[in-house]
């Protein structure tokens, strides 16, 4: 099924998509029109008819329109980035740049998982554009975990999405020449980078201008500010994913990330991509889990949904590694291994050692994942968004107990088993 | 000293030193007096009078050029890549711009060592040629080794360019977009890292056609391919080489890549340079330092010389994590920390422990380093060149218990104690 893949990183990468216009614009509701139906295969797909035009309010980071026609009920995304932070506007410069490595991660992506996310209509660097399907039949799966909606069929298919991307991006099946053509395609992804650097593993365990703290936890805020044992671990988890490249990552695959509903699942949004640790996309998956566990002892008192996240949680890691485990035994050789270097049984125990590893700083960066979200600048829906103020402390006391604990662990915590007791007894 | 490092990394790595000639051709010693002398530096350099061109043999990449004056005793090094590996000729090809490598290394190095690198006169990456200092009054150390001599002063440059190399180009230093600069400079050396990927990790270890096996030892050799468990440790230090990106290396630090005499050293030849782990270059260092000491037990039964090797890797590692920790304290702000994120007594709990994971890879490197010359296609003459067939024999295989015995015990050998005291029962 994948026998190209190594092929296609060495040709994809040498020739970018690139529209016809060289020089950049940005595009407004008013002249989004022209520009799309100007491109064959689009005003194609549209086909004629009534075109409708509406920006979607919650693009955070780049203007996110949605176009559709009326008569034929057909849409589609158009994506820009704008040389700034759109929510903060001019005065927070960011380069456009950054949305190359969504294409390039998506085009990576589509040729793995082409059911796991959205189909890309047209991708043009120069205008830092790309026009992609519209899943208008799925939710952002934050929204469903706080509505506790079930999603029978998303531990299977997340599964599959890390399993595959990670290895197939990883030394582990690329040769030596493509694994280092990857690194190179997104290196310079520097500023997001920088952004997780700051604010997953710095300012949120320290007084910056940036936190945004709930005037009722000042004082634990300031307490935690002060412990510095947890923060060994973080520096280390830190160094990590500043230094760790072991195959190209989502590099944000928290449960915003993903679009989904009963029965199909979609990962979106891959700009922060870069080649990092493997166990960064989990770390964060669980994290967000664990989060939405933590809001519904504090939402809906649903003791079985919050059953279901924790054998999510559960399915979600034993069938990554049951999967990546699979492509592993089916492809002998790469840059780490060949074939006939050592037999059968250590090697299975090299592997077993390399698991165990990718599993334990999984939970480490998981421990990252959920702390920053207490008093850093982001904080996620789950738990800010509970109105009742008591509750809410509470919860977020919790998610600092249990990311805390997590960080302080994460290397003593072998099993699935273990990481579930924890959460239990929080 | 080095305050203006950062910004050099991002300069100097913008504007590549270029000839005039936009075309590449081979020179011969015939066409490579018109070339130097249409140079004006290195015209005014030489001054006028008789030159004299000589190819120096033992250029096993590239070719090597003295180019003397004799009337003024002024001389120089013209090294040209060609587009294959010089020794085995146009049927090997090998990118000619491995030189580029080794170019942007040494200008590297030469802002922060300039009295322990070679200094550079011309650099011109479209003829892959480099015009450098002569080192007239110095040798190879693997010669001055074989021959006893000691170098009172090694211990103290080597640990200077270790600490200062490995720190100024580490997350410890460099800010996050300096890292990835630097890492996109090197990243494309791909051919010389999968040359160190086979031929330290892989190749040396099982039945291949590139070993070249002491004829008397087909047995041994025979056996050691069908050992596994410390195949799995080969595996786990292969797997760190290709994905830890620590620091620049220079990639290929043995005693034949560094020319001295009694009161100076110097490196040279950092044609495998990439960003990789910091115990790469210590280990394959402290391999051939113990390489060293191993032939004399068969060479020279020079007790005292013996007792000097082990006091200089002492010095080396001893003093490399006093100047690497006294950089890093006047250093507290990079891309890993931020001054005030954690407290005086934790940090330097986590440097600790920072420093002794350095140890142990250098400890495991070292051993692949030693391990891989026994039967590997590259022997060195320390060993290999034994002339009694008896001693080399028992040397090699002494080589090869040191070599796998720090193999399989990395993880667990935390100090130079532990190092020597394994060192002296063998």
């Amino acid at each position: 099924m994948v026998g190209y893949i190594s092929i296609y990183v060495k040709l994809l990468f040498i020739n970018d998509i690139k529209g016809k216009d060289m020089s950049y614009k940005i595009l407004t509701i008013d002249t989004i029109k022209a520009y799309i139906l100007n491109i064959p295969e689009i005003k194609s797909y549209l086909e004629d008819g009534d075109i409708e035009i509406s920006e979607i309010g919650d693009g955070n980071v780049n203007f996110v329109y949605i176009v559709t026609n009326k008569d034929n009920q057909k849409s589609l995304i158009v994506k820009q980035a704008v040389p700034y932070l759109r929510i903060a506007g001019e005065g927070f410069p960011l380069s456009r740049e950054r949305i190359n490595y969504e294409i390039r991660a998506l085009q990576f992506y589509e040729k793995l998982v082409p059911n796991l996310v959205p189909k890309i209509y047209y991708a043009d660097e120069v205008m830092s554009l790309v026009i992609m399907q519209n899943l208008s039949k799925h939710i952002i799966m934050r929204k469903g975990l706080i509505s506790t909606t079930y999603y029978p069929n998303f531990a299977e298919h997340i599964s599959t999405f890390l399993a595959q991307t990670l290895f197939f991006s990883s030394s582990l099946y690329l040769d030596s020449t493509e694994k280092r053509t990857l690194i190179d395609r997104f290196n310079s992804n520097t500023e997001l980078c920088k952004f997780t650097e700051d604010f997953v593993f710095t300012l949120p365990y320290m007084e910056d201008e940036t936190n945004d703290i709930n005037p009722d936890l000042l004082d634990e805020a300031k307490a935690l500010f002060e412990e510095n044992e947890f923060k060994k671990n973080v520096l280390k988890l830190k160094y990590i994913f500043m230094t760790q490249s072991d195959a190209l990552l989502h590099g944000d695959l928290h449960t915003g990330s993903i679009m989904l509903n009963e029965q199909e699942s979609y990962v979106i949004d891959p700009e922060f991509a870069f080649v990092g640790p493997f166990a960064f996309d989990i770390g964060a998956l669980i994290a967000n889990m664990i989060n939405a566990y933590i809001s519904h002892f504090y939402r809906s008192e649903g003791k079985a949904y919050q059953a279901w996240i924790i054998e999510t949680i559960k399915e979600i890691y034993t069938q990554f590694e049951t999967k990546f485990l699979a492509l592993w035994a089916e492809h002998p050789n790469s840059a780490l291994l060949k074939e006939g270097f050592i037999a059968e049984k250590e090697l299975n125990e090299f592997k077993a050692e390399f698991m165990k590893n990718i599993f334990r700083q999984s939970i480490g960066f998981a421990g990252c994942k959920i702390a920053r979200r207490v008093f850093g600048i982001a904080g996620v829906e789950d738990i800010r968004g509970i109105e009742d103020k008591q509750k809410r402390k509470e919860a977020e006391l919790m998610a600092l107990r249990i990311g805390k604990d997590l960080i302080l662990n994460y290397e003593k915590i072998d099993s699935l088993e273990a990481l579930i007791e924890r959460l239990e007894v929080v």
